[in-house]
């Protein structure tokens, strides 16, 4: 079964989006997604309601519509047009604005200005260094790591670094351990200087085989003995110099990214 | 006037962090934030709770406590032990049961899974090809390309490809035009080719000058003058050939990333 749904906002539309996914995945029905961001004009929410009974004529069931925007008037004409909006922002407020004691302002598109401008530069900066230190390059920057993660080829190391620079502006490093370095490997001068900051990344031979032929089908690179042998290098690794390591066989790279955080000392 | 807010959940937290900024945004408050991933077992509500104890003693005000666990015990242990949680999931789910006319299956971590595999191999390729063609790099590929970023030098073209690239799967090109191409810039044969994919970044001169000045003082990229002829020739070029473009002076990248998947055409 496909459900429809939209994700709305005045700005970015990611946190609908966030929490529209999160509610929506407890009830194992397969997604047609829709983003809708800037939805700040009444002209916008014609064209928007206009896209929403199309897509509900074509579909036969209603889709379901996340939004936020702190326009009320804006809010209430989307609500007003179309049954299966769900607010995610009003419900919270009369709570939020007894904890804090205060009104909300109401403004629209304040959510990004938390501590915007200084998250923009160390992002950048965060960014630039991942990339320059990517799979084992630069080995000397370490010192200026916040997290260095371990692993063989083919298990997320550059998406997870990447996402951990650009979602908390880390300073992520990745070092490949190959089929070069067998039978045994062992850490760099590098590693050791900044033991604190090594992450391990592990993966079930399974998993690693079948994302390995997706990539490249000839020569060791996806052979099960070759992957065995390579596993078992970087599992014996790991507990010989007690590294703490994310098993990232079924896990997406956010939630490899928060096991991540969850761990590390930053 | 700073205030600690706790993110927690039993899986990731993005989606409590995500909707708990967006809401804390309209009180003019600093935050002080604590990301609390994977809080699935009581003993760590306990440990959670203890912390929670803690900062409110250390801070005078009570902390805010945006939560989303699926298991109603430790939902509820860790609402009784303390009275600023929100609940970010459960005033949801009525409405949502009765548009979904089912019920919800409460269990932990569904979130990634939707589409989860499949996501996970494009946004691997689409990070390969974004980084393979970043800054100019292997313009002979730009058929693969979803989106074309053209722009200057700092203008975010990176962040921003990378950024789509790992929440979207799409395949970012980035082209910097530099000082250089001055007097006029103008488009090559492969922008020519894929015509539709372009978008473009501008920027303030006052806040470009500001960015380049705290990487690289001295010389032509960061004098007012230069990056005057920059700025205008780029103007010049997404007037002279109708390439749509986002204005990225007081916008965060995910800002800058909402804009481009509201304006183009994947």
């Amino acid at each position: 079964m496909t459900r429809s749904v939209f994700f709305v906002s005045d700005s970015t539309a990611m946190t609908s989006k966030g929490l529209g996914r999160s509610l929506l995945s407890q009830f194992n029905v397969t997604l047609s997604e829709h983003l809708r961001p800037y939805i700040n004009t009444e002209e916008r929410v014609d064209i928007l309601l206009n896209d929403i009974h199309k897509t509900h004529i074509e579909d036969g069931d209603a889709p379901i519509v996340f939004a936020s925007m702190m326009d009320e008037k804006l809010m209430n004409k989307l609500s007003q047009g179309f049954a299966g909006v769900i607010d995610i922002f009003r419900p919270f407020m009369p709570t939020l604005e007894r904890l804090m004691d205060k009104k909300s302002s109401k403004e629209v598109g304040q959510a990004h200005k938390v501590g915007n401008q200084h998250l923009y530069q160390k992002r950048v900066a965060a960014i630039e260094y991942t990339l320059a230190t990517d799979d084992g390059l630069k080995t000397t920057d370490y010192d200026q790591a916040d997290i260095i993660l371990l692993g063989v080829s083919r298990t997320g190391k550059t998406p997870t670094a990447l996402y951990l620079a650009l979602n908390f502006g880390l300073k992520v490093a990745n070092y490949p351990f190959t089929s070069e370095d067998l039978p045994e490997f062992t850490l760099i001068k590098a590693h050791l200087e900044n033991r604190h900051k090594l992450v391990g990344l592990i993966i079930s031979p399974e998993r690693l085989l079948s994302i390995r032929r997706e990539r490249r089908a000839l020569g060791s690179y996806a052979d099960p003995k070759a992957i065995a042998a390579e596993l078992a290098a970087l599992n014996s690794l790991f507990a010989r110099e007690s590294i703490p390591f994310i098993d990232t066989t079924t896990r997406s790279v956010e939630e490899i990214a928060a096991s991540i955080m969850a761990i590390s000392p930053t």
